[in-house]
């Protein structure tokens, strides 16, 4: 399903990179494997393609097809892990332009992952008179952004639909026994699903936190988890000839050897919510005690007219991880009778040719100017395929968190901002740092 | 219109970091404004807002309106400077979401800006059997992946409305004098528009390479050019209370110091491919000779959620510039008298109150972790705000460029990819260059 090609690093490291580290790699899939170590109690994602909860599964397709029944639009809540993994899928998979489509399933629309007044009020206008249905999901039910969403979206469900028809429409996941969201959703009755104790938000696209929403937009979640489930099989064999080893391997090798930043690169456009989930979960796994590769992205070949100057001569701190999926569809270049462009030694060729030897040349461009390039190449986009993705780089992470010796798993910086932002909202209890924060603003 | 503050920036920079690069800086605006020093005959942009073509600016005006009655929709075809500009100023000031709202201004798509096979078919579909019209903008008319979309935007075209019919719903944005697409576009008597010589793509939205989209999207493009003409007259004056000068210098500064990524934020969603644009011009322009800060994005709060961890406890590279907007609209936040999320400290309360907290409170946070954090706020998004802002940018990196001491306005790396990918298509000419690039593959 994916292969991995580590030739245009090799350049760039001494030849025993993997295997000098096989010790260290040997350690951390253990750990992962048997949910010990730094952050083992979030280990849970680990099994998951395989031990997920079925009947939780079935309750989820039932609830996307009830969705997609009642409702025009769903209006997912959420941030952080509980945003970027759906939005992600559901761009990768039925595309950007999901919502301009002429479909049977629902608009999606992304709330309470921000704080913008004017962004708030589009998104009312553009659910405008329609039917919708709210999906909140929070573990906790406190965080301010998409609580503060959830107050808005149920008064509207309630003033449009009254409060039992408001609580048909509404789905929460949130954690299996407590919590505010969960009293809630208690008391008042909507179906619940559950944010797992053991499968840390980065982690959990493939929960009920991410496959709700993707089923409701129409994904074969079957055969996203599928996919998954072909990945943990594969990887869990382990060895230096196990391409999550070896990509885990570069990835050290490369940070040590003084690469600073990973430029995830992709060829197809619907790749670049994907390369945002792929950045909280590196960016939030190995980003602590002043380490971690920086995640960036790029969307080619777009990009190599903006970024394409930078990665060819600017600063050497970078090396780049290309994905390359094989196009669906197929489009041939017309012939121009009077050549105007130039361009007819193309005509009569795939355009995915052209897609082809463009990735080629620009690997090999960029090698030349001293950036270490990584290519993972699947079969089209497609839910077995992505689902196979999800997991290898979920994989990889745990991996590579433990080579770094940081915790693969925590995310004591995330609290920082919040802590000094309720205080300066006034939140009872914070005057102390209220009045320290407001000296030095 | 802008203010600029560097209080959270000072800790990081000796006390005369502005003052101790007077003279380059007084050396740098000289050759900006006299068009001299390396890449001066590129720096047409500088006096952009006030002596653009004032004849070819009503004709724009007159083709968005023609468009806008002729058709459902606009594709835009480009690549590089001639799409980010155009699209980061559509969705900024129009919403991300323009294509979803009830309008009378046509739908845009931006096409022959990648090489991927799905995208494309994808995008013909959402076409469907509406009227379209074309703008197709390439300075020479052969760049591969505007030319290829150009062939077959243009015989759809051509298949729908006749040889005839086409030529009345194609718009041309190209060299004044020469090139493919000028040749073609005198032939066929398309209706034509200047990528000036004197303007490099990544400082060509104020021209009619983004101005006639930007314009077919209803927006103002007589106040996007008030408010860059506005920023032209304050920044010129120059001198170390500009904060031009002061943000260039603490740019400098902070490079020199150590810091190799700036990271720009924005607290407003549609603010996405903005940063995309600014990512050109900068990385474009000061990405050379081994140097230059490696520009990157976030969208906040949403990413304080993902790339928040990495940004507080990370390696240590980093240094963020944050664009605040005031909200143009206003949301009370509701009561609950339940308070089950324990939010009615905030009850009553704007949202943007909140989102002003925060962002105080990110920008401490992060000063803390080792962030150095550069403030810019802005009145609400509006067309004269934009406009200013696009200028500031582009001077201060015309600025910044001289600084580093690099031609700010050449983009010699760019080629190389081109080489290499026309290589292994077998462009007649690159049989030797072929033959070797095949055997590194």
């Amino acid at each position: 399903m994916l292969k991995l090609d580590l030739s245009k690093v090799s350049p760039f490291l001494p030849q025993d990179y993997v295997t000098s580290r096989q010790a260290k790699l040997e350690k951390a899939a253990s750990m992962l494997s048997s949910h010990s170590g730094p952050g083992g109690e979030f280990t849970g994602w680990v099994d998951l393609p395989r031990d997920y909860d079925k009947e939780e599964f079935a309750r989820i397709k039932a609830a996307a097809r009830k969705i997609q029944q009642q409702s025009q639009v769903l209006v997912v809540i959420g941030i952080g892990g509980s945003y970027l993994g759906a939005r992600a899928v559901i761009e990768l998979l039925a595309s950007p332009n999901y919502n301009l489509k002429k479909k049977d399933t629902p608009d999606i629309y992304f709330a309470g992952n921000g704080l913008s007044t004017d962004s708030l009020l589009e998104l009312i206008a553009l659910i405008g008179d329609r039917d919708f249905s709210v999906n909140v999901i929070s573990k906790s039910g406190t965080t301010t952004e998409p609580a503060v969403a959830f107050r808005i979206f149920k008064a509207m469900l309630e003033e449009k639909y009254g409060k039992e028809g408001a609580r048909g429409r509404i789905y929460a996941t949130t954690d299996a026994r407590r919590g505010a969201l969960k009293g809630l959703a208690d008391a008042e009755g909507y179906e619940e699903f559950v944010v797992p104790d053991a499968v840390g938000g980065r982690y959990s696209v493939l929960t009920a936190v991410g496959l709700l929403p993707i089923a409701a937009a129409g994904i074969d979640i079957d055969a996203l988890m599928g996919g998954a489930r072909l990945a943990m099989e594969e990887l869990s064999a382990g060895g230096p000839e196990n391409p999550a080893w070896q990509y885990a391997a570069a990835r050290h090798g490369l940070y040590q050897a003084g690469k600073k930043v990973e430029l995830l690169a992709c060829y197809e456009p619907p790749f670049r919510f994907f390369a945002e989930w792929w950045k909280q979960l590196y960016g939030e796994s190995e980003g602590k005690e002043g380490k971690g590769l920086f995640p960036a992205s790029v969307e080619f070949t777009a990009d190599l007219h903006s970024m394409g100057q930078y990665i060819q001569e600017g600063e050497r701190l970078m090396f780049e991880t290309v994905v390359k999926f094989a196009p669906k569809g197929q489009f041939i270049i017309p012939n121009d009778p009077d050549n105007v462009d130039g361009l007819n030694f193309l005509s009569g060729k795939p355009l995915s040719f052209v897609a082809e030897q463009a990735m080629r040349g620009t690997i090999l461009a960029h090698v030349d100017g001293g950036v270490p390039n990584v290519l993972i190449e699947l079969p089209a986009i497609g839910e077995a395929s992505v689902g196979y993705l999800i997991y290898f780089f979920e994989y990889v992470c745990g991996l590579s968190g433990h080579l770094l010796e940081v915790n693969p798993f925590d995310q004591p910086g995330v609290e920082a901002y919040k802590k000094n932002m309720f205080a300066l909202l006034g939140k009872p209890g914070y005057e102390d740092l209220k009045a320290q924060l407001e000296m030095r603003l």
